[in-house]
């Protein structure tokens, strides 16, 4: 019986330039492989105003209640210096056991392994192995984000797909394969705050009011005190100014407006609702507290404002996947993984809407650098982990 | 005999488009009154790296112990919208009473009453007036001021010039002739905060260290506690901090470091030195309290620089130029003026170095704007005080 290969399912992948949003031959090398094995394949172009075009993929096999989905992306970050690579992004150079390429761990690498996992499942149990096995590829993770994921999965629902269960192959351990899973995210949240005043000039403040003074109130009510001090599975939530500017070439100019921005990354003490509640009375509070210290103007002028993408915190507990992907884990690698929710948000906040979902792949620490690259090793030991996770989700 | 008009004057002035920094015709026109009268004309022009060259006018009459000088400039701000003039800014029109162009109040309608006093008092005492008297005037005092009065006086004093007295004929009056005279000015320092963290992710802060963390501090320790509450002869001295900028377009990154920018206008109760080591200090502990609640970083990482162009507060006190203009004022207007330090800075502050000086001229409330223009009754008046503070200066 062919086994098939992770590694060179990689470096057919990390030879396709699919810098986001570019196919590049991505996601044909993937239909290439999974349609002789019985899979039908989607190519669905996804379009949006002001956006460009994204093609995306959505192959399935299969019949029956469970339906494991394996998410991911082809796309890749651009490979910034080219010339600072030890090896082109783009070669599927091996060197010293190791593979380099852009997007050899983020993840060219993960899509392979599952791939290849797969295949050798689908060969092995045929296709009514009681099932339904699907891949939902997009080719707009590191984009935008709009005609990606979300829309696909949108598509899928559409048609009827209903799924059970999903893994998320982006890299999830820090260092060494199989530390960690991710098993949920925190929330995002992103606002504005526009503080006004009176534009005038330095030498004649009283005609004045300097809306830069009442800045330290605002930044200090939105960060000071903390939000929480973390939940038992979940760090705390924290937010930062990103940004704070005014845009005043002029030494002798006191500014009409100084604006800042921030982002919040909040845990299961919060909803988007009641987080944003909360921030309204912070700021609402330090308005307050400045103006009555001020020139005497009734409230401080300001305006909060929320992005509209903002992304709720979740949490998944589903055994069969949380515990099912952790077995799989220790029976390969032999140590048992930590169940995460640090770090940053992924496709998986779209996934959670449809259901339960968990992320594990390579290990991250090159990804989006120059000389991104992956062992050789750590390709074959996934497909192993992935493969094993199948067995115990789909039994004979 | 003849007697100048001023309105004649200014009129053949306000159709001079000199604005910034061209001359216009503008010095010509002047140069074509003072030389039949007698005066030596000089248009020495001034060049300077990054700078338009800038021509200036230094015309003199007369020898003996006391020099008055008369400073100012023909140089103007753009008219802004030409459409929304009721008269044309270049074209000198008389409505109702009223000289309307770019330049009536600031200054070309106050160098046409001293221009006209000037010369009726030259016709009347003949050059052997037992004194000096000169036309110190620029073309660069609403531009960069780099190649105007600084360079002017410098070329004045290396030909053996020495002023005893200095009247810049800015507009000092807030809304009727006669309310008031500038006897000194505060001081004016600018400086720039550059306060520097670590960049990262916001959902990796412990990776970053978020320099608008310690804006607050910053910016509350720039502005308080007040520098002073006053002194006898000025106002309070103030800062503003007039632009915080970062420049961070992503809400997904903590930025690297968050720039501020601040002016003081300063009394008598500092120097230019001693107010730099008072925002060195403030700033310094600032930081300090920063880091002992924040992450345990020795000390927050900024950069405290001070614009060049800082200069120092002055007060005028010589009785003969200060009680010698309130006087003429009193005698002609029927009121005695506000000795005033108040507002913005002027050229004075350069002339200070080399004599005593006040500045007295029109009603400033039209200058910059649309439609600026002064009443012609007022050039009839300002030459009058003009012509009797000579008068008084110059005693037969």
């Amino acid at each position: 019986m062919s086994t098939a290969d992770p590694v060179a399912i990689a470096r057919a992948l990390l030879t396709c330039p699919s810098v986001t949003p570019a196919e590049g031959g991505a996601l044909t090398t993937l239909e290439a492989l999974l349609k002789p094995a019985g899979f039908t394949v989607d190519r669905p172009v996804f379009s949006a105003p002001d956006t460009p075009d994204v093609e995306n993929l959505f192959a399935a096999i299969g019949g029956g209640e469970r339906h494991l989905c394996f998410a991911g992306h082809t796309d890749v970050v651009p490979p910034g210096d080219v010339a600072a690579w030890s090896h082109g992004p783009f070669e599927g150079a091996i060197v010293d056991g190791l593979l380099y390429g852009r997007g050899a761990v983020d993840m060219k690498g993960g899509v392979a392994a599952f791939a290849a996992a797969a295949l050798d499942f689908v060969a092995e149990r045929g296709p009514d192995f009681g099932g339904r096995l699907s891949f939902l590829i997009t080719g707009d993770e590191e984009g935008p984000g709009v005609n990606g994921t979300v829309k696909l999965l949108e598509w899928a629902a559409a048609r009827g797909e209903k799924l059970t269960a999903c893994v998320v192959g982006e890299p999830t351990n820090p260092s060494v394969l199989g530390e960690a899973i991710k098993i949920g995210r925190r929330g995002s949240l992103s606002g504005t705050i526009v503080i006004r005043g009176v534009q005038g000039h330095v030498a004649y403040p009283h005609l004045a009011d300097n809306p830069i003074r009442a800045l330290p109130a605002f930044v200090t009510a939105l960060c000071v005190p903390p939000l929480d001090r973390g939940s038992p599975d979940f760090q705390p939530s924290n937010l930062e100014v990103t940004t704070v500017d005014t845009g005043n070439p002029a030494t002798n100019v006191i500014p009409a407006a100084v604006r800042l921005a921030f982002n919040v990354r909040f845990n299961d003490h919060w909803t988007i609702e009641s987080l944003k509640a909360e921030l309204r009375d912070r700021t609402a509070r330090a308005a307050q507290d400045e103006a009555l210290r001020g020139s005497g103007a009734p409230l401080v002028d300001y305006e909060l404002a929320f992005e509209t993408t903002a992304s709720d915190c979740f949490l998944t507990t589903a055994p069969d996947l949380v515990e099912g992907v952790a077995d799989a884990v220790e029976a390969v690698v032999g140590r048992r993984p930590e169940l995460s929710t640090g770090g940053g948000t992924s496709d998986a906040r779209f996934v959670k809407n449809y259901c339960p979902v968990v992320e594990f792949g390579l290990v991250g620490d090159t990804m989006h650098k120059v000389d991104e690259r992956v062992p050789v090793a750590d390709l074959l030991t996934l497909k192993r982990i992935y493969r094993t996770f199948l067995d115990r989700y789909f039994p004979v």
